[in-house]
């Protein structure tokens, strides 16, 4: 054990929990943070028999020397980012009272990170996430919408996996925008392999970062355990495509827990890649996106950042007066018709009427034909 | 006047004012519910000084004779169904209390009909609309989910219109299910006229339905009032597809207006013609729906209906026992690593897990390589 300062001690303490157990034990993890690091470490290795659950942290902690794995670790640019740490993202805090899912839970004992990108300013950040197996509208939306959520000044914190997380790093990067890989195995590893690059540029330029120590291999409780972090870093999680089985909705349901913003882009009715995200839309636990600011709006300030509806061009028709539009909406759109026959079904005076309709051929809202009064396409528009 | 019974001079009053007001003119469907047909007749006829608003529908009662119109419909096969006939549709009533939209509103003073459906019989019907500009994609939806509702029992009512209503009306023929078709001229006219022969097959076989007398023309307003009839004669309301500005948005509010169900299709978010439908489930205003299994659940009785949550097919990881599914969760993706790193992970015995991943193994869901075990791609889904 180091002779350093309480802070150092902590930090190791912490790093031998995380060497010994699996990420989001959320036994080990509620321990942790009831008894302090230090008291659950004497449990693990003074009374094992006493909570039999920890066997196997136990027994791993009995092989593991905390201290060399940090400094070899950091010899390798990879930093231990522990609650109390001024680097802390304590969003991550509100994991506490967020429960368990699939066996998994529980605020990490502190997360490895890679790259230059401090934790600690990534609370207005947006997660996006989706199907691995996405189609290409998907991976272009996904893009697109981290592009412009980067842009907006928010980093975009995602999975590195294939498809969707490809497309949200990949978008927020061409914005130049702060991004996070939150990854299932240790940060020095790749997974998947043919994203080496990008990961490797990440933690050359962004973060990197597991809550599995250096080393460890990508195993399938890992990346659960690693969905509630990618949920709990962020102000709002956004689903673009998910099939039914996606670990995405994984995602989700953990961005439901801490009551953050669950969004959802829509899809095809026949796209399997979008039955996922269409199931949370119709529960009612994603609210349906189709643009950046709709998200912004979601995840920002009330009376900051209201999108705008979306709205038509400007019609000819919307730039009338209240009574030539009466008349307007009282012309056939196929059969001409005199205009007296106009005047009463817009209840107007017929001398009215005509001069209303001269003006509005001028503008080719209405054309006269021998029969009378009909409307053009424009005006019919 | 006739000397019929009181019903035939009912009939003859509230054909007067269908054939001397617009559709939908709230302020005389109001008075006619208030008062009586007959006094609201006697209204126009004796007091339109009293009532300078009615002005014109005076000046056009004066021209009409509702006796000759009655009959001469009557012998083109076209009936005026009112409030008190067996074959009101009673649903419409509620429009007395849903309010005014673009100056529309009220209970029509009648229907004129074609065709041999009886109108009292659509009380469990879907409305079906959507965009005239409608996409290949939205067609084949509003097509399959017509006729799926049709086989389901259900009636399907639309507007006769290009693009969407077509894809409905066709679905339900499909389906051999009966459909109606509401439409804004009278219902001896044709609009479009492109959809002629559809028009004259649904008044050979099924119903075309107007509150503007014979021979009306298709106006603007004329429409708008058709809309809310759509919404009031079905229990819900489906917008397969629908641009900001589409027709069918006026429809979904009046059925919102009438507490009726609302239901949209997603598409995607590129697509213009999805914008509509997509604002409406954002603002809450609409359930997503993908089939018609959902479409039935929100429009059918609570118990009965319920449409099956969409599953991933069975996988074999599902068939293991709890303990095999925490040994196959902790097998790596990629690297291969021996039985006892697993069974730590796991936290099971070494034995038990060794036992288990042979199983496995057979099943196809890991494999042993040299240097351990890893999962199968069988294994990973």
């Amino acid at each position: 054990m180091s002779t350093g300062n309480r802070a150092d001690e902590d930090r190791i303490a912490r790093a031998a929990i995380s060497l010994a157990i699996e990420p989001g034990d959320w036994r080990a993890l509620g321990l942790t943070r009831e008894l302090g690091p230090q008291q659950f470490l004497d449990v693990l290795r003074h009374q094992p028999e006493a909570r039999p659950e920890f066997g196997a942290a136990a027994a791993r902690l009995a092989e593991t020397d905390a201290e060399r794995v940090l400094e070899r670790s950091a010899s390798r640019g990879i930093r231990f980012v522990v609650p109390g740490d001024d680097e802390w993202p304590r969003q991550l805090d509100d994991l506490a009272r967020a429960g368990v899912l699939h066996e998994r839970g529980g605020v990490p004992v502190g997360l490895w990170a890679r790259g230059p990108l401090r934790l600690d300013t990534v609370g207005e950040s947006v997660a996006v996430v989706g199907a691995r197996s996405s189609t290409t509208d998907g991976d272009q939306i996904g893009s697109d919408l981290s592009a412009s959520i980067g842009a907006a000044g928010r980093p975009v914190i995602s999975g590195a996996a294939f498809g969707i997380d490809y497309a949200a790093h990949r978008g927020a990067l061409s914005a130049d925008a702060p991004t996070v890989a939150v990854i299932a195995c240790g940060v020095d590893r790749a997974y998947p392999v043919a994203h080496r690059q990008l990961l490797a540029h990440l933690a050359e330029r962004h973060a990197v970062i597991s809550e599995a120590p250096p080393g460890s291999a990508p195993f399938r409780i890992r990346f659960l355990a690693r969905n509630r972090l990618i949920a709990g870093l962020s102000r709002g999680t956004l689903v673009v495509e998910a099939a039914i089985r996606s670990g995405a909705l994984n995602t989700a349901s953990w961005a439901e827990r801490l009551n953050r913003v669950v969004m959802a882009t829509p899809g095809l009715v026949s796209s399997a890649a979008s039955e996922g995200t269409h199931q949370l839309i119709r529960r009612g636990s994603a609210t349906l996106v189709t643009s950046a600011a709709e998200v912004l709006e979601l995840v920002g300030v009330a009376g900051q950042d209201l999108a705008p509806e979306p709205r038509a061009p400007d019609r000819p028709r919307d730039r009338l007066s209240v009574r030539a539009r009466q008349v307007l909406d009282a012309v056939p759109v196929a059969t001409p018709v005199p205009a007296d026959s106009i005047a009463r079904v817009a209840g107007l005076g017929v001398e009215d009427v005509r001069r209303l309709l001269s003006g509005m051929a001028e503008a080719d809202l209405v054309e006269r034909l021998p029969t009378g009064w009909r409307l053009t396409a424009e005006g019919r528009g």
